[in-house]
Order: structure tokens, then C-alpha cells, then sequence
């Protein structure tokens, strides 16, 4: 690369927070909005409708003119929709809801990236809401974190869970435990994708989750096959099961974390017995053109959710299972071809069966 | 435009925080100095080195990996620098400067971006300084901002100043007015540049300047030849001077209060007179490959400079002269195959003469 190529990525790199924020404030004005609606409004009549000065608004619209978002008419001064207006609007509320979650939980927190990799904590947490854990503890206590975080999570799982339960063999009349499990939704869908005559799912999480499973399980009319149990998976996993679930879970941890998991997982099942796991992957090259979450996930697992952990190749994955005394059977990757354009990460289920 | 191809366009700028600070971090942890004086480290040394967990700098090496900046060998797990290697120390230097000043003046401070523009002023300042003023009074207050933002602009200034001297005309034994020349150095560098005999330079400012601008005269020992006048450019400006220089000044303004200066200025000159300003500019048409400038300061300004201004197009630059009593007479662009890859503005500089 001659050091002008590797000038000009530098400039794309150092103007990534400007464009993310410039092109969200157009849609969080409403100035979007104002455009579908009535085609051909000025910077002036823009900023009437949004409550900003016509010089900000035309500011502001450069970019997205630039980008072919938004078109421009140098004789009337008029903007409307271009490539917007042929975005489908489910497309367009999928990214924007992306968008809202790079903006609440990691552009500040972002500053603090040097110092949460120091400590292996989300120093950005603990700066801007004087909170001392990871993301998912600060969503309980933080209206703000929680209502971007639990939006943006649910279109995530309702992508991904439909092509987990697509992907993922389960003998039928299994024992299944859905490890980390939370409140059990993990579990009802389960059941619901994978019935069989004797099919029996079981939430293992904390114990404080119980309560809310059991409700969950009952309001959905699985309490029949769907059942709970308390512990740590960092001490113990239960026995007596066919096959252990784990999903959205291990890419939360460092190497040392995940062994620990996945060999008290394999403590508790017998010779044979199964486990299948749903994370994001690395290309094994990143620098394949498809290595899209090398982009993002580094840095929102580092600095803004965990303080550690993040997607691993899968080369990297299945050598941990076979660390932890499992071979690899089978393994489905996404196809980058299959997922939107917009979406980050390549979901893999890696199913391994115990082998010692 | 597909919709394909307007959602991945989406995903660009939804990678834009992460990506940026990812990079950054991985100087700011000091592993890319590891790597050059000691190529061939795995992440395990690495970490040892800079002080983090070598999961965490596995995982932000990635995407210098991708990007080519550095390489990384399968076989070893060793990271050596790669386009990195290649990039002249002055090069790297420069872009490290800038990635710092958008770290500190524009990460966090574009969160409100959109309540910076309602209001019209750097509601992230506030938030986060609670500095009420732009982004000029808080860096007098506030060492952080101070530092990364007096960096930058010297490594700015040292690249423009001589442009603009070699790309502007000043008649021999002109009486040349620095209009907002701060604390004289634009005074200074302009009876340097442009010395003839007669030739006579003054700063004008607010009063509180002036101490520092006549000890900055006889300093540099041009005390004859400069002098400092105080006041207020949206008042008044000091009539009998040839030439008024506004350099760095007019794109920290909207439209009304530009053409407030500008009214002004034409008001203090003869028929005759000459104002040159030095202004950053955006494409007439902004879809044109190299309207660098857009990706960047609007962003800057609304968001985290001034809660207002901005480059505007120099056809926008030149309306606003001719509005104020002038006629444009000469105009220079920065060509961009001249500036460094990684810069951002294509500055102008914009030249005309009082006919009314």
C-alpha cells in the first residue's frame, strides 16, 4: 500500500464519529421525516418544520446529498428523498435502531476504550453514569442504556434465533438445558421450533431469574415442558442432559472465561452428549472483504458492554471446544449473502459432541 | 441506488465511532510502537508490553489487520507492522494529532449533536465542560481540550499559512488590516511573507489582546511594523487600510453574522479597497469525489466547535462578497492532489474589491 492509500484510510477512519452523528441528526431532527412527507422543501422551510437554523440544516444535508441519500436542486434550493425513498421502511427502521445503540451506549463511551482495555472493565460506564459492571447490569439501573439496548437486541434476535433453530439439530425427546438462559425465552422458543414428543427445556441461569421464567413459561403455556434451574455456570453446570444451548453467551468472555464455561459444561454431560453453540465469528483471514464485525465488535465488547470478550474466528472457537474435551460435528456459518446489507455480525452454530 | 447497496452504505457510517477509536487505541495502548521496535511480538507479548489482557489486544488488532496496517503471521501469531511500516514518521504525526483532536474536542461532544443544533450553540461543551461558549473559550479553560486543540491547529497553520502568503497579493507599501488576528502572529507571518517597503500590518481584535500581540511584536522584532487596534468586528472596523486579511474566521459563522462582517469591512474601505479571506470550502457540487470536507465539519462545527458556521461552497462565499458591496477578483482552491491524503478542508482563498 503506498503511504498515500494508507493516508486516505486514515482519513476514513478519522472521520467515522462526524458521519455517524451527522447523518443520525437528519433523521433525529425529523428533517427525514419533513422531506418524505412534503418533497422539495428549502434549508429555510426545513428549518421552520424542525426548529433549526436553515444554515445548520443545509450543513447538515451536505453529507447525505453527498452520499445519494438525499437529493439536491441547486435552482429551487429544494431537497428530497433519493436513495431513501426506495428504502424500504422496515429496512430503514432496522438500521436506525442501530444507529440509536452505536449513539447511547458506545459514542461516549468510546473515549474511554484505552483505559476499559487497561482495566478490563467498561471505564466509559462507570465515567458518564457511575456505574461499575458491564452493559448488561447498567441496563437495569439506566432508562436511556435500556430502551436503545433492548430494542436493538430484540431485531437482532428476531433475525438470528429463526436461522439458530433453522441450523441446529436436536434428537427428539431431548433433555435440553438453555445455559444462561435469563428469564427462559430462549427456552419457549426452543420448545416451539424443536417440539417432539418428550422434548424438556431447562433455563440454567442465576437464581434471581426464577420467578420471572416460571411466569414466562406459564403465560405461554410451556410450563409443561419448560422448567428452570438456579446456579453459576462459572462453579457448575447441571447433569442430566441430552444437549446444552448456548447462545448469545460465550462472546461475552475472555479465552479463560469461556474454557471455564465449556469444561463445566462438559463435566456435566455424559460420553456423547451434545452442545451447541451460537456466537458471532471473525473470518479466520480478516482481512477477507466479508469481515464486517472486525469493525465494530472489538470496540463495543472492549469498551462499551464487557470489558472483555468479542467474536472469535472460528478456527479459534472450535479449538476451545476441543480444548474442553469435545469434537467439533458440525458447524453452519451465515452467509454474508443471506443477512442484510446493514447487519454486523456472521452467526455461527458450532454443535460438538463429548468425546472424553 | 439499491436498497443493497444504500444499506451498506448505512453500515459504513454505523462503524464509523468504533472503527475510529478502535485504531486509535491501538497507538494510544502504545502496541504499534511495540511492533515497530520490536516486530514479530504475539499478543501475549504484546500485552505484556503495553499492560492489557492479550484477548482484549488480540481483538483490536483485527482491524489494523484488515486494513493492512499491520500483518499478522498464522503460523506464529506474530503481529508486525505492515502499510505502517511504509508511512514517513511526519505523515503518521500529523494524522495522530488529528485523531486526537477528534477524540477529545468531537467524540463524546457529538452525542448532542442534535441538541447542539436546536439550540444553536455546543450543548456537548456544556454537558460535559458545563462550559457554556464555544469550543475557542473552553480550550482557555480546559487543559484537555487546550493541548489537543492547540496541537492540531499549529500542524494546520504550518501547512496553510505558507499557501495562502504564496497565493495572495498584497500591494507594495499596503496598509493591510489582520481582521480577528488574535494575538498577532497573522500579523507577524504576513509582514514576513510579504515584506516591501512601507508595508504596514494591524492586528485587530478585542481589546484583551493586546498586551500579548505588542510583546509578540517586538519579540519578533517587527514592533515598526505592526500595531494592534482593538474592538469588535461586529460593531465596527477601523477604516484606512488597502487590505483586509480574515483568515480563519468567517466559517465560524452563519450566514447572518458573515455578512454582518463583511458589511462591516466594506463600510471601513475606500472604493477601491481589497478584502481577501481565507475560507475553507466544500464542492459546488458535493457529490464530487473530493468533497473531503463534508464527511467532517458540519459535524465539527454545529456539534462541537461553534453551535454554528461551517465551509460553505465558494460560489456561497462569493455571493456573500457581492451582497456586501464587493466584486470577487481573484479566487484560489487548494488542489487536492497538493494537500496530504489524510487532510481534510481544500481551503480558498477568496479575493475582492469595494466597488460600491
Amino acid at each position: 500500500m503506498t503511504p498515500e492509500a494508507t493516508l486516505a484510510k486514515f482519513r476514513e477512519h478519522m472521520v467515522g464519529p462526524a458521519r455517524f452523528m451527522n447523518l443520525l441528526s437528519c433523521f433525529e431532527l425529523g428533517v427525514i421525516d419533513a422531506l418524505r412527507e412534503r418533497p422539495g422543501l428549502d434549508a429555510v422551510e426545513l428549518g421552520r418544520v424542525v426548529g433549526a437554523k436553515p444554515d445548520a440544516v443545509e450543513q447538515l444535508l451536505h453529507l447525505p446529498v453527498k452520499e445519494g441519500f438525499v437529493a439536491y436542486d441547486p435552482a429551487t434550493g429544494g431537497y428530497s428523498l433519493d436513495a431513501l425513498a426506495d428504502l424500504p421502511q422496515a429496512d430503514l427502521d432496522r438500521v436506525l435502531i442501530f444507529m440509536d445503540l452505536v449513539k447511547v451506549t458506545m459514542l461516549r463511551q468510546l473515549y474511554y476504550l484505552t483505559e476499559s482495555v487497561k482495566a478490563g472493565t467498561v471505564v466509559g460506564l462507570k465515567e458518564f453514569y457511575g456505574y461499575e459492571g458491564n452493559l448488561f447490569g447498567a441496563v437495569a439501573e439506566h432508562k436511556d442504556l435500556r430502551e436503545s439496548w433492548a430494542t436493538a437486541m430484540d431485531a437482532g434476535t428476531a433475525r438470528v434465533d429463526p436461522w439458530f433453530f433453522d441450523n441446529v439439530e436436536i434428537p427428539a425427546g431431548a433433555r435440553v438445558l438453555d445455559l444462561a438462559g435469563n428469564t427462559g425465552l430462549g427456552a419457549i422458543n426452543t420448545y416451539r421450533h424443536k417440539t417432539s414428543p418428550g422434548l424438556h427445556v431447562t433455563t440454567f441461569d442465576l437464581p434471581e431469574k426464577e420467578q420471572e421464567a416460571l411466569e414466562n413459561f406459564r403465560a405461554n403455556g410451556v410450563a409443561e415442558h419448560c422448567s428452570f434451574i438456579g446456579g453459576d455456570v462459572f462453579r457448575e453446570v447441571p447433569t442430566g442432559f441430552d444437549v446444552v444451548l448456548i447462545r448469545h453467551f460465550l462472546t461475552l468472555w475472555d479465552r479463560s472465561e469461556v474454557l471455564k464455561i465449556l469444561h463445566n459444561v462438559n463435566k456435566s454431560l455424559d460420553v456423547g452428549g451434545q452442545v451447541s453453540v451460537l456466537v458471532p465469528v471473525y473470518q479466520d483471514d480478516v482481512r477477507e472483504h466479508d469481515s464486517r464485525s472486525v469493525d465494530f465488535y472489538p470496540a463495543f465488547f472492549l469498551g462499551c458492554a464487557m470489558g472483555q470478550g468479542g467474536p472469535q474466528k472460528l478456527s479459534t472457537w472450535s479449538g476451545w471446544l476441543e480444548e474442553c474435551g469435545f469434537e467439533v460435528t458440525e458447524v453452519v456459518v451465515e452467509n454474508p449473502t443471506d443477512i442484510p446489507a446493514d447487519a454486523l455480525p456472521l452467526q455461527a452454530v458450532v454443535s460438538a459432541r463429548k468425546t472424553a
